[in-house]
């Protein structure tokens, strides 16, 4: 109940009555009144008038099962929700979850993992309170060739959402990262289990610098955090909530073609690489070129000097020539 | 050390003495005498003549971890090998363990299955005692795109380890299902963890009727068993080992070119569908025609009145026109 009332708070123009709580909710005042309490425990700011009711004056980055529950307008995303303080990854979690029956849209959330892991078994840093750590679980009827263009449908609610909320403006290094001003904030890492022919389900995993103020020496040319970028704190639930909305409107185009193209042109926009001088990896053959956008499967498109190459994702990374992009 | 024992005892041409035994594994007698009454308590026929030594006169169908290691002779599959009275299911165990670091080649095997699992999460029937649960752990640095060739390899492996083992002609019914008589031995499910681009585990799951004196009447007419076909009980851990050790070796010739393209004239040998009308299900439409044999990524060729078509296992199911071939 702290979720609706929560959200009842906070969707209300000044002050909410307990009586008006109490019949909305069909609970006693006592009931309210403890709530409230729990939520003032919590961190939220709620001030209680008497003759007016309650109102919510501010509520801090605290992320909680109640916090994404109370700012959950998206359609299907999280409908179920698994928070927790902490856990090895949330990738591993929503991938156990699937597995033991979990549906499609089922959403975890982490304060702070133990066990992050990037691309190819990387590990994430992931330290406690600063970041957003998150999976989703879908169990889509697509042809699980493909499922891999998720990914970039995540990059572009990922980057959507931010600008949403934060007005950075955001760009998709392709594939899988978000930068904004050139430095890395965020990573997702799609995994996926089939009968080969058939989706068992995928579980989309993402990463995202909030409030971190500072990076390790190593990195600090490479990664920054939205708070570095836009000089404030952030209210990481409403990037969640943000990013899953993007998502859905994103998911829905993708799903009438299972490809990009309806997206090609967005995504275009969006990309970091766009026009810009690329290295592909390719473990063979590295090469490099200019990037031109992408085609409606997915894949990179690179002009070298003597061919134009289409690059999926597959055993192949993609480095800007200078610097991160 | 019952499994080194109990190797020695069937390799040897007649008897073997307790203190050649005691030498070769560097124990004492009571050691021996100890792993022998053992032995001889899970069922083994072990004879001792005072002044030979020990000499195996039968064992019976057991499975267990002494069983299957001592029969094992395969390089690298089984290398672990975890075996359990009853479990859920052997492909649930196996993902389990590969996602908690099992190496490639983790066999997994099972008398009992509580929750067996066909393809599409259909139930397979798992009685304990008479039939093979098994799973296989790879961890290949090979293309997403190419796995599912791994359903065709296993059945080639399954058909070659039972023909060897019995003497009974198995063939291939596309692309999972073994056959012997024209009823179903052998059902195979593989499935696949991926980071879309990057393969983090296959699990092959192989389930085997072996002792069933019977089915149920509504399956009567698809199902049989190696024990009703050839007339007599079989060792399922003889057919396991035989299984595995047909399997590395089309492995290694898959491995070469990552597809069928050097087995194809076999696999066409052992297609039960080969030159017969089947019935292509194809969920947006169904079409009927001659199977053809297989293509070199694995497709089954289906020529129809007007085209020849080719058939990935995607979401199609092929069925005899005239019975279950």
């Amino acid at each position: 109940m702290k979720s609706e009332i929560l959200a009842a708070l906070r969707s209300a123009d000044g002050y909410v009555s307990g009586q008006e709580l109490c019949e909305k909710f069909g609970v006693s005042r006592t009931a309210v009144w403890k709530a409230i309490n729990q939520l003032k425990q919590a961190g939220y700011e709620i001030e209680a008038v008497q003759n007016k009711g309650y109102h919510i004056v501010s509520s801090p980055d605290i992320l909680s099962k109640t916090e994404l529950e109370s700012n959950r307008k998206t359609a299907w995303v999280g409908e179920e929700i698994y928070y927790f303080d902490s856990t090895d990854s949330t990738n591993t979690r929503a991938k156990r979850l699937a597995e033991d029956g979990s549906v499609h849209g089922t959403l975890v959330v982490a304060d702070e993992q133990t066990g992050g892991r990037g691309r190819r078994g990387r590990a994430w840093e992931s330290q406690k309170g600063v970041s957003i750590y998150m999976s989703l679980v879908l169990k889509p009827e697509i042809d699980p060739n493909n499922a891999s263009m998720l990914t970039l449908i995540t990059a572009m609610a990922v980057a959507g959402g931010i600008e949403k909320t934060t007005g950075l403006e955001c760009k998709i290094k392709w594939p899988n990262d978000i930068v904004v001003h050139g430095k890395k904030v965020c990573g997702i890492l799609t995994e996926m289990s089939t009968q080969m022919d058939y989706i068992n389900y995928i579980v989309i995993g993402i990463g995202i610098n909030v409030q971190n103020e500072s990076f390790p020496e190593e990195i600090r040319e490479v990664a920054t955090s939205l708070r570095i970028e836009s000089g404030k704190k952030q209210k990481r639930a409403a990037i969640i909530e943000a990013v899953w909305e993007e998502f859905e409107k994103y998911y829905d185009i993708y799903l009438k073609t299972e490809d990009m193209q309806g997206l090609v042109g967005e995504y275009d926009q969006k990309l970091a690489n766009m026009n810009k001088q690329v290295r592909v990896l390719d473990p063979k053959d590295p090469y490099e070129g200019t990037a031109r956008g992408i085609t409606p499967k997915g894949e990179l498109i690179v002009d070298t000097w003597e061919a134009r190459k289409l690059v999926s994702s597959g055993e192949v990374s993609v480095r800007g020539l200078y610097g991160y992009v």
